[in-house]
């Protein structure tokens, strides 16, 4: 058997071990950032999610089967036991559908991820460095896992962050409980066997199950693990493993190769914009002339968009008359950047989407498709009454791998999602605490200010 | 479009329709027969299961997470929430490999279903006769689900009695919460997001997890469902949804044909043996040649079976040196069943396995395959040392679809897997309970005397 094969014929227990045998001084420091970059957007995420109808649904079914009220639900006051802390942290994470995304999978993991080994320092006390690192893991597993069955998996219809996100939450969760290696392999393969979610669930509360069960079963498997509950030692890549029965000629590879070297959540993406994501590079290049310039609404006579043909048939809607239609619209997101300089979900409400100035200049808003346009590219031009005009060229929009959110960026959209959440104070320790995180000597911390509900 | 094709376009509603709007004066007297032998047949199974390391690993996991303690876990003293009472009750179901199963799917459809009302039969009073017609519903969804993705989805590595059985097991708590036409719509949606579990776990705890998995699972689906939790309304038939999915050109009709005529608890088959299903007609043939002959094994100069080629492929074990070994061995079983006249658990524990008789016999068994031999037949021929011989035909084994168990079968393997759990009153009501469950005023009694431990 050659090498490659060899390490593919075992790479659940290569995974396992790895997992294991990582250390904190072991991850580059450029990685070190980039995982804290996902969990500052992570807990901005969940914190904008803590009051959408699938987590009080969720929380209105499950609070009276509660166990221990150990640990606390993000952006909100109630405590619940760990494991459903988990499945209402891992409910809100991608709630607004604005999570962080590994664009090679489309897997959201900081919002599955994060739920699982927060919930266990709420109950176990463990140091930042130590939390940021099972988190990274986390997101690692995520995403190699996703690696080995996308992109037949995602297309065949499965929900790639739910059943994917369950081998992350478990390696995290793992990694906090401190497994052995056969604990650790044992843990992989109950997430494996209860891996699920959809994509026809989108556009209902299920999407959102989805994250939460992931987050929920992970941590299950790691705490099932600890006390010897056994799974097969080959959950991945035996004929009826995960990766045959849920992904098709399976890229098995994708676990082994780099490990250790190469961090995929260096890959890691992050919207700046609560919509559709082709829609990005206009918004990027209204807000830009907004900002440089002296743009009254009524002067307008047109505002001229060359975009890539996926933009109309995604998000073409001319006439939006609902919060999700107008994030499926680039006149009307063209209209509110221009109007309002800025696109976060105040944009989005009935308020804007139904404002009398942003319906008139959605309508002077003109849309042609340009193959030769890429996807993260747009061209803007306004046209005044006056006969002056102006004009920006979005190379990269704003939040693309090649021109990737700042950290201030990432700061700023974290306080748009905190604002009506937490009190100022805790958001600006939340802040520092993430970006210090390896500094902090109980990670429960976070979940403390997260919870600290004074609005 | 064909009337066919309108059906299944929308078999998730009209399977929603039916569930709501059977009662239980629909179902015929046979059927109700048949669903109360399942039901008695249940309970023994998981009180045989009850002290299944799988269990003792899970409730160790999770009992200090528990909610409210509602309900009892069968067999046990320990009482737990309502879902982890599921959870619990759904892994000792088919703990032992011993449960019912509709062989057209090989779905083990009561130990999934069963859990999900029984637990919530301790929360709210229901009398026993709608208590049965949801046990009864369930199971007619599980099996109509597993029609539709049969034998693909299981030849794939699907655990079906996990996947199909979160349907059943929601139907039937969907049903005893009174889920109106759009809720349970949306309880089945929600079971098929959460559909999991992969036969690569056979042989270990994670087998038994399925079952636990679909009846929590399924029982949360109708909690979530009754407050309003949103799900697709075409989960089972929709392109991205549970059939295409996780089947392969699907058959949609097995949700419509004789919807509400015919039921699949009619196919229901049980198992009298704890061992592979292929040795059971050689058993028979051994028990029953023991019943009407005293013999001796020290006089035994041969056994002579001839047997479906199956069994020697499956179960040709000749020296079999553990349990789960002995339980795979033709020549053990045998013996076993000639010298101890019946074969149970105890005829698979370690004393048996090791016993020097039975040890010796088993030496004198041969085994010949013969293709014109069918799979639940068998011919057994005693030779002695004396010359004389016994000879016996089974044409159809006990508990095949030709020859069902009795209902005394049932009783005495009921009796035999409780004997050593339940006080003998307990096991003679549970057993009155069930033949006349139809009358009972309240179904949570059958948790009160399966949990009746003095033992």
């Amino acid at each position: 058997m050659s090498q490659v094969a060899n390490e593919t014929a075992q790479v659940t227990r290569t995974l396992a071990r790895f997992i294991v045998e990582s250390r904190p001084g072991d991850i580059p420091d450029a990685v070190i950032h980039e995982a804290q970059r996902a969990l500052l957007h992570w807990i901005g995420c969940s914190l904008g999610g803590s009051r959408h109808e699938a987590l009080e649904c969720a929380l209105a079914t499950f609070s009276e089967f509660s166990g221990p009220r150990e640990a606390g639900i993000i952006g909100r006051k109630e405590r619940v036991d760990i494991l459903l802390a988990a499945l209402m942290n891992g409910i809100s994470g991608d709630a607004l559908g604005f999570s962080d995304t590994h664009l090679k999978t489309v897997i959201h993991a900081g919002g599955v991820v994060g739920p699982a080994v927060l919930a266990l320092a709420e109950r176990t006390p463990v140091s930042g460095r130590d939390f940021l690192h099972a988190f990274l893991l986390g997101i690692e597993v995520a995403c190699r896992v996703g690696l080995v069955v996308y992109p037949w998996h995602y297309a065949r219809g499965w929900h790639i962050t739910g059943t994917a996100g369950t081998f992350g939450a478990a390696a995290a969760a793992g990694k906090l409980l401190g497994l052995d290696e056969q604990r650790m392999t044992w843990a992989l393969g109950i997430a494996a066997t209860q891996a699920a979610g959809l994509r026809e669930m989108f556009g209902t509360m299920c999407k959102n199950l989805h994250g939460g069960r992931a987050a929920q079963n992970g941590l299950s498997a790691a705490l099932l693990a600890q006390k010897g509950f056994t799974s097969s030692n080959h959950a991945l890549e035996a004929p009826r493993g995960f990766a045959n029965v849920m992904g098709d000629a399976p890229n098995l590879a994708a676990i082994t190769d780099g490990l250790g070297t190469t961090f995929e959540v260096s890959q890691n993406t992050y919207k700046p914009f609560p919509c559709g994501v082709v829609i990005h590079p206009v918004i990027d290049g209204c807000i830009t002339l907004k900002a440089a310039n002296s743009i009254a609404a009524a002067d307008v006579r047109s505002v001229v968009l060359r975009v890539n043909p996926l933009v109309l048939e995604l998000c073409g809607r001319k006439t939006p008359a609902t919060t999700p239609e107008a994030k499926l619209s680039v006149y009307h997101s063209a209209a509110a950047a221009l109007i309002k300089g800025r696109i976060t979900e105040q944009e989005y409400a009935m308020s804007c989407v139904s404002d009398a100035e942003v319906v008139a200049l959605r309508g002077k808003v003109v849309a042609t498709t340009d193959a030769a346009i890429r996807g993260d590219e747009a061209d803007v031009v306004i046209e005044f009454a006056d006969g002056k005009s102006l004009h920006h060229h979005v190379d990269y929009a704003v939040g693309s791998t090649q021109r990737p959110m700042s950290d201030a960026d990432i700061e700023t959209k974290f306080r748009g999602l905190a604002a009506s959440i937490l009190p100022a104070t805790a958001i600006t320790q939340l802040i520092e605490n993430c970006w210090n995180i390896t500094k902090v000597g109980d990670a429960a911390v976070l979940a403390k200010l997260a919870t600290a509900r004074s609005i």
